[in-house]
């Protein structure tokens, strides 16, 4: 069954993995996929999107929240739980079509009782403050039954704590953990309710960062036990910061109660129930191939538990809120990786990820001045004010334990032009000028004065280039003209000229303003010229090859075999200052091939092929975003069973949890959901061939040969479609409630879809 | 007695130490300072100027000729020879005067009896092919002794051996041994001709690579004997290339005869007189400070020794002739530090040293060409045919072992500007038009030509920028703007300048000549303006400071203890990709304070004064070349006693041994010629206070306390003299033989001097 992840039996080695695997999500908080009665040590986190947190002169995290669904149990005082304990049977499930998550455990005791548990949990869409927990049990000889279900502070931090003041408390029927934030004192509450419809003995166990109900009772052999568990997380960061000290835990109370009025049953079939609601719009049918089927649904599973529906203030960290890793911050990857399958499937989400960027449009302000640029530099690294949370010493070298110095944040200043790469992308497929009225034009066109700044111009060669940069190929640092840069750096300069024209004719008013505020004349002259000449690097005459940068060339041309053949200690980095893959040609991941790939409509066929072919057995994968590049671009280049193998690659990479886990000395495991996004990206864009232009969608087909078809949605300007591709048809049925047409060219053939019609086309792939 | 080095006893950890510190030289060759006995593991070498050959994919670097001096002993079939047999008197000692090695040993045989020998040795000055010995020996007891002595092949090599087809002869009264270099097959021909008046048995023996005479007899008890031993040193560079094979053979063969035929004593009496010539135009007297006298005479003899009289082929090595350490290359150290000494002693050879770079011209040519610029950016590490003989990977890590990549030879690009410095020097204080119009002024044009095509424009600024370069302080590689760099670059650019108006006013066929061979007219408005419009890092407002380079001040600011605190292993490299160094403000060496002494002129006291006292703690003096920086640029700001103690170390350098042995795992010990000339600079440019810009003579003395007085010699532009200078007055005396007058300004007072006449002037130090 493609809808659920499972795993039976109990194997120690896996928790960690397991944490990331299993979680759950609702763009508000992740839960690790741990089980009840682990504690910090098992990396238990209820990671709070968009609230960090330092201790000293460590580097800013986001902030676990206590964990409300702690809960251990003992039989006849013999504590039971994993991974200590005997069980005859074990099984961890998580179904994604509903966003449960399940388990089930059977302990047996010293004295040969059996015990079984089975508890279900869930984070609320509707109020995604909330979590909900059901916990059953079962005894098959009769004994004395104590369960501790409560509110653990004691959380996993990477560079914690974090949460300090922490004050157990009990109001009414509800139990409280209240706590603050050390660096900025915002309070952190989590509310806990329980119903509890048998009867027990019922106490209140106070410890320093911990509250917990003990609940003790006399099992009956066979009897089931059931109870449920309402809790409510609320922070500084969703009340009104002028509301009372104590309005933060009155929020949780409030909701904890509300929750517990509705009931467990009913909410969990509420949640269900928006759960489909988003896979209606998100789902994609594979059918002949059920491995890709599960991977790819799973893939959408993460990016839609982790998308902040409710906030356009935060955006989606590199590893999703599995937990701390890489700082909670926001990196290119949103923009260039995720913003896609929202785009395409739910563009509110989309906004509300490009709204970020506005937000923290002055922190890129600041960045910008601290390199002696004007404009907006955006961070590397970004959490909430947009200060960059990347150091200057983001490795440590392993052979002599020293922080050592990389170009991450000071040079790879193509975050820049992703970020307006990514709003030009949200304005041209939903045509909502709004993004750029209310402050998209403003960043699209501070990112430009800063690459106006940034820029040097060759005066012999009557060309502006692009120096000293680090593309996203991080081995090698400090490179001059990255074809990827440059070209992101030419296609920004573009859209700040299109962004002016259309302010200019559609909204003077806007346009006079967002000129004068900017003080923006002035650069006009040189926008325009910059535009004119900017250097880009060319496909050779003969190879095709498109330099990855000026010099690559030259670099030693070994195997990446023989490249592995060096490494000395399995954890050494093999970019920076004396990393093996910066003096050779081995990239870390896809650099022109993805330039190739956003820009797949200004080059040839065989140019993209030329390039592909040249590039990819020199690329080491070293980051989870480089496959499905490779993926999309073969697929555009007629070889789909080269992409399928990429495809599998980056759709696979949760579920089997086979990537990188350190960088260095540094722990950099957890969700992939760039990588996830890449496979959404690989099957609609690559296989299904879809491109929208913000007038026309294009769909030239590419099923790989396991693929008898493909089905899934588009939402196009708000209409909303549903494509099936199967070996030689494409058949597009426009929805009932759809208010207006849209053009479809299948394979090169234009065909009208108006609102509620269906429309039919074949093809051959082969002639594509 | 500050002519004579010594050393009495014997200490094996001295044996390389004293090759280097006993070391002759003629110009055309280096024998360093090893004893008779020795073989090539005690580093005995012959080391040849501008001969150069390459083993497999090893480094190139200079050849080490056979060594034609190697002798041995035994008494009663007893090996007798050191560091083996027990000495009851050893001494080793160089008359750095008349530049003659001594060497006396008393041997105690196992028997008791007592042998003592005496060797003394020189290399030839009128010839500077010859190589001549006497060797005394004395027995206590009636003994049977037999010498070997002749030509051992067996020579020191770092990555050789570079000598093939070995080939041991007999011609008639000589011994020879003929062998041609392995890479080019350069012919290399060493004879040995032998006086022996006594009677002796002799037979001559041949092994693979040596050729010696076995010289045996019955030692008389007390009585003395001595013999006499004439080598000449031949190569292929010697002799037209045309000639028959045999050619260097019989050149070698004809020169030792004739060496015989003159006979030893008479030699050496020639040799002494011509040493004592030297000396008349070089020496330096300085009174009251013995240790500084004889620490500065010894540089200065280093200096004579390498000097290249005999050929405007080649030029000084880094490591003068004392081994093959650094390959035997000319680096920037010749222009920049020994040049001076020259100068203003004996333009002759400094016109042989830059008429070297007029000769590599081609090379450099290449080398912009392999980067992808026009004109001439020079080797880092210039050899024969000026190609760089530095490579990408110049340092090995010594904590994995690997090749480091360095940004000595792509980004250090003032090498190029260090050349054109040199030339205009020389033409500046010789007044000599010939060297421009002989090839300088193609130099110069080529090397502006080269930074043209190097250089950026930054519109926004309206200015010039010099990105990407590696400054003298090689701590900190790839850096924009540095100071120094961009300060020579303007120099080179007005220095291009001054040359076109000077050939087109003077010379105007060369100038037009040139400018077509050159295709120079369309870079004359790019060189013109850029001229203008170059970017010079100024002082800061307040603290006066000039930042190295961009962003130095951004840079962790640390003290030089502490940073050698966090030096793991002692031979780490402090630069490269993950230096410690590099990240901090801790220079390697004199930067700007490099750059303000060589421009001393254009910028106030007080700025020069604060950029000293800010870098010089901050400077770790790991390049030899640094002290000296410190020396002139305190003397220029009227501080004499620290410029003292960077005097003294960098006088000392040599004799006391104390310098970095190993960067990285490479072995960088041997002689510090530019040290040496930065003796002489910083004692008669910064303590004599002499500043010479081609029309008068400025001296603004600066004596410290020590001294009582210094006198020295000058030849400004064909004109000697003679200087005294004492704690209250300069007085000037114009040699008879002098044919024009000079000006002089002593401490801002006008003078002329006659030819022949003589001039005296107060002066108040204070005041200066």
């Amino acid at each position: 069954m493609s809808w659920i992840i499972e795993e039976k039996g109990f194997n120690k080695n896996n928790i960690e993995l397991n944490g990331n695997k299993f979680m759950l999500g609702n763009g508000y908080m992740g839960y690790r996929g741990t089980l009840e009665e682990f504690g910090k040590d098992r990396l238990v986190a209820c990671n709070l999107l968009g609230l960090y947190d330092r201790v000293g002169d460590k580097w800013r995290e986001p902030v676990n929240a206590p964990n409300g669904f702690y809960t251990r149990l003992s039989c006849d005082d013999e504590q039971l739980g994993l991974p200590v304990s005997q069980t005859t049977g074990h099984r961890q499930s998580l179904d994604i079509y509903s966003g449960l998550h399940k388990r089930e455990s059977t302990f047996t005791t010293s004295a040969g009782n059996g015990v079984s548990i089975e508890t279900e949990r869930f984070l609320g869409l509707s109020d995604v403050h909330l979590m909900c927990m059901k916990y059953s049990l079962k005894a098959a000889g009769s004994c004395r039954i104590v369960i501790e279900t409560g509110i653990d502070g004691e959380v996993w931090d990477i560079n914690g704590p974090h949460l300090k003041d922490m004050r157990p408390a009990v109001k009414q029927e509800l139990i409280v953990l209240n706590s603050v934030t050390g660096e900025l004192g915002c309070p952190v509450s989590v509310a806990e309710g329980l119903d509890i419809p048998f009867a027990a003995h019922m106490d209140i166990k106070m410890e320093d960062r911990c509250i917990l109900r003990c609940i003790s009772f006399e099992a009956q052999p066979g009897e089931s036990y059931t109870f449920y568990k309402y809790v409510a997380v609320y922070t500084g960061n969703d009340i009104d910061r002028t509301e009372s000290p104590t309005a933060v835990s009155g929020a949780a109370e409030e909701a904890c109660l509300a929750a517990k009025g509705r009931g467990y049953i009913q909410l969990a079939a509420e949640n269900a129930a928006l759960w489909e609601e988003r896979w209606k719009m998100s789902d994609v049918k594979i059918h002949g191939d059920e491995d890709a089927q599960k991977a790819l649904r799973y893939s959408i599973y993460h990016l839609l538990s982790i998308a902040p529906s409710h906030s356009d203030r935060a955006s989606i960290p590199a590893r999703g809120l599995s937990g701390q890793v890489y700082k909670g911050a926001i990196f290119w990857d949103t923009e260039m990786f995720m913003l896609p399958f929202f785009l395409y499937t739910n563009p509110g989400i989309a906004r509300n990820l490009m709204r970020y960027r506005v937000h923290t449009l002055d922190g890129a302000r600041r960045k910008a001045a601290e390199y002696g640029y004007r404009g907006a530099y955006y961070a590397w690294e970004s959490q909430d004010t947009g200060d960059d949370a990347c150091t200057h010493f983001n490795v440590t070298d392993v052979f002599t334990g020293r922080p050592m110095r990389t170009y991450f944040r000071d040079k790879q200043i193509h975050i820049s032009t992703d970020v307006v790469y990514g709003i030009w992308q949200y304005y041209r497929l939903t045509g909502d000028e709004s993004i750029l009225l209310e402050g998209g034009a403003e960043v699209i066109l501070e990112c430009s004065r800063f690459l106006i700044s940034y820029a040097y111009f060759k005066k012999d060669k009557n060309r502006y280039e692009i120096l000293d940069v680090t593309g996203p190929d991080e081995y090698h640092e400090r490179v001059n003209n990255n074809a990827f840069t440059n070209m992101m750096v030419k296609h920004t300069l573009e859209v700040a000229v299109k962004t002016l024209e259309l302010l200019k004719s559609k909204h003077a008013a806007a346009y006079e303003k967002l000129m004068a505020e900017l003080d923006f004349n002035p650069e006009l002259d040189a926008l325009r010229e910059m535009n004119d000449l900017l250097y880009i690097p060319q496909p050779d005459g003969r190879s095709l090859v498109i330099e990855q940068f000026d010099g690559y060339h030259r670099l030693e041309d070994i195997s990446l075999q023989e490249l592995k053949g060096r490494i000395i200690n399995p954890n050494e980095y093999l970019g920076g200052g004396n990393g093996i893959a910066a003096t050779t040609k081995i990239l870390k991941q896809a650099d022109t091939v993805l330039m190739l790939n956003l820009f797949k409509d200004r080059y040839p066929h065989e140019v993209k092929k030329a390039n592909w072919e040249y590039y990819e057995p020199r690329t080491e994968h070293g980051s989870s975003l480089s496959p499905c590049v490779y993926a999309l671009l073969a697929a555009d280049t007629g070889n789909p069973e080269w992409a399928y193998k990429y495809f599998l690659k980056t759709a696979t990479i949760d579920l089997t949890g086979e990537s990188k886990q350190y960088a260095g000395t540094i722990y950099i495991g957890g969700t992939h959901p760039a990588a996830n996004g890449g496979a959404w990206m690989a099957a609609i864009l690559g296989f299904g061939g879809v491109g929208f232009d913000g007038s026309a969608v294009a769909i030239n087909p590419k099923l790989p040969s396991a693929w008898s078809s493909l089905e899934f949605k588009l939402n196009l300007k708000g209409q909303l479609y549903t494509v099936v591709i199967d070996k030689t048809s494409v058949t597009i049925k426009s929805r009932p409630e759809n208010t207006a047409g849209i053009d479809f060219s299948v394979a090169g053939k234009l065909l009208s879809c108006k609102a509620g019609g269906s429309i039919s086309s074949g093809y051959n792939q082969n002639n594509l």
